[in-house]
């Protein structure tokens, strides 16, 4: 089962990918979408998501997992999240990937053992339990944290994530340049 | 000058569409765009997308106009909307299509000669406006209404257009059954 985690943003889009088989999880990639500078809100809405529809190609996950979004600081920071998350949730679905969505506090719990850890300890963790080189970027780890945290949730996990399948029209991918991790 | 209004919605997004030539403003279509029920959010906020993407297409808009949002209930519906804006935002955008936003009382304004108008009252103005035989569902006359906005703007509104002219690759549509109003 390969799992691709989404952290979506409105200037960077982190992802991570991993493989799931019985006897554990190992790391594929993961990477962060800029939003090319200088553009207004459309363009750059339009290119994260040509972005991810390219990763998705890439990488072509059995299932996609996002953060649930309970708060925002603001009713202006959510609208601005909410366009972000919207493109990216509309990329899933439009290459017919299930969707799964995990509580931050469960996504932090499954990479650092602790629902509250800083961001920072999520870099370090993630680095630590894929044995990754190098501390992937803050928004490439929360994506894969969330994927850790699909990988860890089991058959209850699972079940979840059939419940919640439903598959749209597959669409075509556009070209976009996308910057990688090392 | 042909002019897109749309009025985005996590499940019905309004869509008008005007021409403007130097005699005025005449009608060309109006329409809802609902996502199917009983599916998830992102399969939802792809069939919006790919609906709005079948009427760029068909249209051919020089500009698209969208209402400015500078407030929103509570975050959460702040979330909300800005995934149904966002999935609208980057689907004009993808079309290559410039565009332009106005202030909710700016637009009720054009419509009405009031920013403070009802609902109701910009459905019976834009009817009467545009010499519909029916009025338009709400979210279609805002759509309207937004799109009558731009047209009145004249030289000023054009400059402000076009400094916000950015263009993004031309994306392939994909295909999907609308309902248009009657």
């Amino acid at each position: 089962m390969r799992i691709l985690g989404i952290d979506p943003g409105s200037t960077v889009t982190g992802y991570g990918v991993l493989e799931q088989a019985r006897g554990g999880v190992a790391h594929v990639a993961h990477g962060t979408l800029r939003a090319p500078r200088g553009t207004g809100v459309g363009p750059r809405l339009a290119a994260i998501q040509h972005a991810l529809v390219e990763v998705i190609e890439l990488h072509r996950p059995d299932v996609a997992v996002v953060e649930q979004i309970f708060v925002a600081a603001s009713p202006k920071a959510a609208l601005v999240l909410g366009q972000a998350r919207g493109v990216a949730l509309a990329a899933v679905a439009s290459a017919g990937v299930p969707l799964v969505e995990y509580g931050a506090k469960q996504i932090k719990q499954a990479a650092t053992g602790s629902g509250a850890a800083a961001k920072k300890d999520v870099q370090t963790m993630v680095r630590r339990l894929l044995a990754l080189e190098r501390r992937p970027a803050a928004d490439a780890a929360d994506a894969l944290a969330a994927a850790l945290c699909h990988a860890n949730a089991g058959p209850l996990g699972a079940a979840a994530a059939s419940a919640r399948r439903s598959r749209a029209p597959r669409s075509r991918a556009s070209r976009f340049v996308l910057r990688r991790a090392p």
